[in-house]
């Protein structure tokens, strides 16, 4: 018989047919007349029910169902009369897949904490928690590309090994095939990396906007949605080593397009996940933080609050809040200041503009007063900044100027900076942490909890 | 007055209407009385020809108007009398964004060598060619997540820095923040690992399937789409040191569902092609590959002959054809095989199956007769393999046995067999390199035109 999906169990047309699952036992209870076994598939948070009617089967038979075994079973699908589930399997025939034997399957029934879950990353998907936040993110990711294509954006993929290393975003991995046992050294005993794989010292990026400005400003619109790397030895719940970054890069685009675009893509998500994900969010928020869904609705709601950076620090410092960090003019703004411009001054997200130039990176356009620049964050609750971005400097003397100002080693730009020498146009763009997305849209508070497989210092397992 | 771009313009609604458009020069001509450019935006490979009247523009006006530089013009739409377009504009207003130098920008109008091209990697998107060939890999690379997502596999994105090294698909680079004109050593004198990022040595994935089966064998169905590491030293059309794969893993299946995925998902890639991209795809018929839209038709318009490899060996073997490679049995097929049971012999796409052990990799179900695997790869015209996968071994004591036959570190291999120690379950895969289907659906036939920034031995510029 066919495989039915658990997920696609719950039509009105399945009643009383023959349907036959697949999946992993999460528990099993009952008596010596009847058994009840929950399956899981992953398909969907939901269990399905099965009935062992023990009059059809052994003990012998069902002995090896502990959890975390995977069976087969055909059976009759009828309306539930237990609470819980709408429907329920009579099981008719039962075949063993795999045991799981109870003395060393590490996820038995019982709750286990996201630290104990961490360690077990192989094993994890196999857990409700874990099994919802994949989905989740799965759902996000397709969001993502969705939005931009219907907007005719093209998708970019920019390159994870970079031999330039300017853009300054952080520390980076050095990538080589060179026998670290056994150096080639120059004259001068230093490393010779033109024997290395790609002829010169070569590293991970830190992200793909300068690629992603070569393509705007030939295909229009792009974005990149692919890995990004941080080599700072950073153990916070806030950090990844390896992480999924969005760059979205626009020509012909300004600040206000720019943010324009930003709201509407973030807006998009959360109400795709919300439309398509529902039950993995609800599940969620019962487990570990009842105020998620509000929390969603409340970005949905609201038209975001655009003020420049100026203002926003004159909130603050009027605000009498007793911050941890200081506020003032001039200082990069914390987690802390943001929430409290979101959540308890304008109880809105807020896109913050017009940043002092010493706080951002060199590509962003300089303002008519020569101090700020023409960035924007958007900054939510619980999470502060979610999105960076910025117009970039097109203007060549200008770029130029501020590359020499910040000592970036112009050899390494000329193709960079080829984007304005010619045919260059006003573009703008923004780049989005996968994960903080993540990590907003399922409430969790820990970022290795919401990739598959964390790397961060001392850790690349599986 | 608000953008259009320029593939919004061909709709009948827009004529006789003002409208603004943004672009590329590609080409200026014409004489005292009327100019007329032709002006690219990157949202399609047509260009839209604006028509200037030098009763109302000056020469001086005109004159940054040269091939690269970047305008905006003001205008109504009209029909052309023109041959080549159904519409133009008739110029109003000029704004310049930027000029380039007829005399150093590198695109001027005449035909450049791809490889010329390759070497400005940094501008070629803004050529007719590249312009395609990157807007159908954005295409098809948002089909393949539409694919999976429309039938509820989940994007599972797994690691790109990992400590182990035992799936053996090739060779790999290290990943380190190593000082290498400092090493930290052992008492033994060699490398100390414990002092590096994470603790050990780590380096590029070469796949994501291990981690794939993880996933599955916990939601069910899931795909990866990253991008994937070789550090050979292969200078071959063929090979990129950094490219991406897609790569799905299902529960349940078997060698037969697995083939009927494979199948409908790479039909369902180039029809998306087709019917998004035609304008593209018949630009690149018409300069590079005259019979690329019938070889893609002849792939959508035929069901895959499947045999096994035994027999696929057999019509080699009886064929007489004169190869420059041996076929026997338990030969791995080079290209000129499999494209002449493609092209000659069966004249359809060909999906060989159950391949000898030995050419075949640790993690592929064994069959009865103990000699071959359960291995199927799908054979295309022109490229050969596109596609391969199997079903895996799903028995603990058997992939075991292998996996110390092949000598490969079982310390290494712990997460990957508790897929087989727990709930194990029949399951299948298969992995496609995406820029092989790039080039197949482009009909280019060096694999760095069809990414954006190659990496391959010595080459990591940009």
């Amino acid at each position: 018989m066919k495989r039915t999906k658990i997920i696609d169990l719950f039509r009105p047309e399945l009643l009383g047919k023959e349907v036959c699952v697949m999946g992993w036992v999460r528990t099993r209870r009952g008596n010596k007349h009847v058994q009840f076994v929950a399956l899981n598939d992953g398909s969907t948070v939901k269990n399905v029910q099965i009935v062992f009617d023990m009059a059809q089967f052994t003990d012998e038979q069902l002995k090896p169902i502990t959890t975390g075994a995977a069976i087969k079973v055909d059976g009759t699908l009828v309306e539930s009369m237990g609470k819980g589930q709408s429907v329920e399997i009579q099981a008719g025939a039962l075949e063993i897949f795999g045991t799981a034997d109870p003395e060393t399957y590490p996820l038995q029934k019982k709750g286990h904490t996201l630290e104990f879950l961490r360690e077990k990353a192989h094993l994890r998907p196999r857990t409700n928690t874990f099994g919802a936040i994949l989905r989740v993110r799965s759902a996000l990711a397709f969001a993502i590309h969705k939005f931009f294509q219907e907007r005719g954006f093209f998708y970019l993929n920019t390159p994870l090994i970079t031999a330039s290393d300017c853009e300054g975003a952080g520390a980076m991995f050095q990538v080589t095939t060179l026998d670290l046992n056994n150096l080639p050294k120059n004259e001068d005993g230093k490393v010779d990396y033109s024997a290395d794989f790609f002829g010169k010292s070569t590293a991970l990026t830190v992200s793909g906007q300068l690629e992603g400005e070569l393509g705007a400003t030939a295909l229009g619109a792009i974005y990149t949605f692919g890995p990004t790397f941080r080599a700072e030895n950073s153990n916070t719940p806030r950090h990844l080593s390896e992480f999924w970054m969005i760059e979205p890069e626009v020509a012909f685009f300004d600040i206000t397009d720019n943010m324009d675009l930003a709201e509407d893509f973030i807006k998009y998500c959360i109400r795709y996940a919300l439309d398509n994900c529902r039950d993995d969010i609800d599940f969620l928020a019962e487990h570990y933080d009842n105020e998620l869904v509000d929390r969603l609705k409340f970005v949905l709601d609201n038209e975001f609050v655009r003020l420049s950076y100026t203002d926003g620090v004159r909130i603050l410092e009027e605000s009498k809040h007793k911050f941890e960090f200081p506020v003032y003019w001039g200082a990069d703004l914390q987690s802390e200041h943001e929430r409290y411009l979101v959540e308890e001054h304008f109880k809105k997200p807020v896109i913050l503009t017009d940043y002092p130039k010493e706080i951002k990176a060199f590509y962003m356009k300089l303002n008519d007063d020569n101090k700020t620049v023409r960035a924007m964050d958007v900054l939510f609750p619980k999470i502060g900044e979610i999105i960076g971005g910025s117009e970039r400097e097109e203007n060549y003397d200008k770029l130029s100027a501020r590359i020499e100002e910040l000592d970036i080693p112009m050899k390494d730009m000329w193709w960079y900076l080829d984007t304005r020498r010619f045919g260059t146009v006003p573009h703008a763009g923004f780049g989005l942490g996968f994960e903080r997305l993540v990590l907003f849209v399922t409430g969790m508070t820990n970022i290795r909890d919401v990739i598959p497989f964390p790397r961060t210092p001392n850790n690349a397992e599986f």
